[in-house]
């Protein structure tokens, strides 16, 4: 049988040089649904999640994971309702998230798919998405198993008030870090304060910003948890405290994948002075650890301090200018698209 | 009582600005040894230490020791025989080496001194200078505490048959680690091929040295022990394997560290693609595992395949020549003086 249903999905018009504008990006209607087979499931979105890494996936670099080449649809995560099942593992109404929905209305997941279950009467279906979900437990492993967080570390984090970062400084406060947050404004910044954040530095209104950084650590940075690299990375690193364990855990500030790479200050003489510790890490990389992270962090939600702001955009059309958006830093929490 | 010992010294000139040069230094010369007190004794010089590590020393910038300033001895490390002791811990005629001699033919050293003594019998006083002292630890704490170096690893090192190079090269083949020498020319590479370091690039012969790297390394490299920070780190850091282990050791081809740093490519999205861990250390940071490392390397010696090569200039006179031959990578081997 036919679903009869009409998809609308993003497609990768063309690999962006620089930084992505709306030309590299395409949205098709009325796209026909294809009958699932058995295992298969269909799946409505519901949610669907907007986050840096996808910079990552349409440049034609290595990276990771497998990335987008142009005309193919656009990889994300959703959460969505089963509308029809041809798996026993699934039922017609049941939530399910998914790393592997991509940017579109419908999507048809197999058993090759990473699904889990989401429970609405635990938590809204979207934080599947936000602090229970892959930004939350990405804060979880960079904080406690990069980082390797302790009671009175001074702990910085950029992009703060977005899905992961937000989730650190609420992670690090209670664990008795002094969390230090780097924002691009100072509505931002306020809000970082509310939810423990100590100290903050708005990085686009200081023309110092390494010693604006030295004013807000003054005993220098023991944890950095980086979602940008950059020019934000080079001032954290003229900051240094001893034995300083900085985690790489984005770098969507890096300007152009396609050319020759961004150039800025090599850092290695602070690295051998500091005897500090540089690490890429990847969400993925914990997948045994899962359990840990998510009981760790609705422990803290039930303590009922927890906040998590969330950016909503509705509808599909407006998935690709949400993205851009929070390229250019203009969200304001987790970017989510509510289908 | 005066010991009516007549001294030469090096004193630093001028902190230089980039490459320094012969102008400097200065030697002195005619300096009168001051009488020795309570709990001191005086040492005559038979080997001093010349080292990379110095270039930082003479930066008026932060590092992790204090520095020379303009003015002062030149610091660095010697072993000598003790002529004169106050001390009830050596008696005259003990052969001692300390990190704290400085660039000079006799030196009074106090119970603040870091001495080691040196039981000629065992190996050439020199070693203490060499493979069982400060670059033959830094070798072994680098490779197996920093790189975590494991058998089956492709090890890259630069300075190869630089005095730590080289025992890292016998360390890790010992290990069953293939080793990559990287050094400045086809005589100090065929003599690392000998010592174990299975294959060779010479960064100076190719224009491609990226390129040679992967020829190299096929695989990616696994450990990477960085002597030297600038261009052959560039290269290294585009053939990354995925978990590959970078120990900063050393970063003497940084060119400048009294103006703006040094600038070049920014390799964060490879660290975080790779999940690479950049890591700088001081051999200091081991102290508590000396005696491990030196039995390690004791029993590497024993077995009667090791070699070291060292680089001995005669007459203190020489020391400003020898430094600037290191720094220029014109040395072969373990750069020493002679006095």
């Amino acid at each position: 049988m036919s679903s009869n249903l009409s998809n609308r999905r993003w497609v990768l018009a063309d690999y962006p040089k620089g930084m992505p504008n709306e030309s590299h990006f395409c949205l098709q209607e009325n796209v026909e649904v294809p009958a699932i087979k058995d295992g298969e499931i269909l799946v409505h979105a519901r949610y669907l999640s907007v986050d840096p890494y996808m910079r990552g996936r349409i440049a034609p670099g290595p990276n990771y994971a497998a990335g987008v080449v142009p005309g193919g649809l656009m990889q994300g995560g959703g959460v969505g309702e089963v509308i029809e099942s041809r798996s026993p593992a699934y039922k017609e109404g049941d939530i399910i998230e998914t790393r592997d929905f991509g940017w579109q209305e419908y999507a048809v997941l197999g058993p090759k798919s990473n699904i889990t279950k989401v429970d609405p009467a635990l938590a809204p279906i979207q934080s599947s998405l936000g602090y229970l979900g892959m930004p939350g437990l990405t804060a979880y492993f960079g904080l406690f198993k990069v980082i390797n967080a302790q009671p009175g570390d001074t702990i910085l984090v950029s992009a703060a008030s977005g899905a992961v970062g937000q989730v650190v400084g609420q992670l690090g406060a209670a664990h008795g870090c002094r969390m230090v947050a780097v924002a691009s404004s100072a509505e931002k910044l306020a809000w970082c304060n509310q939810i423990g954040y100590d100290a903050g530095v708005n990085y686009r209104s200081t023309s110092d910003l390494s010693g604006a950084l030295r004013a807000a650590c003054p005993d220098g940075v023991n944890g950095f948890f980086d979602n940008t690299a950059g020019p934000i990375h080079d001032a954290v690193m003229e900051n240094l405290a001893p034995r300083a364990r900085i985690a790489i855990c984005g770098t969507v500030s890096l300007a152009d994948r396609l050319g020759s790479p961004d150039v800025g200050p090599r850092y290695h003489r602070q690295i051998l002075v500091s005897r500090a510790r540089v690490q890429g890490f990847l969400v993925f990389d914990f997948v045994d650890d899962y359990p840990e992270a998510r009981a760790h962090i609705a422990k803290l939600v039930q303590l009922g301090d927890f906040q998590f702001k969330e950016d909503v955009s509705e509808g599909i059309g407006n998935m690709a200018a949400a993205f851009l958006k929070l390229l250019h830093s203009e969200n304001f929490g987790k970017q989510l698209i509510k289908v």
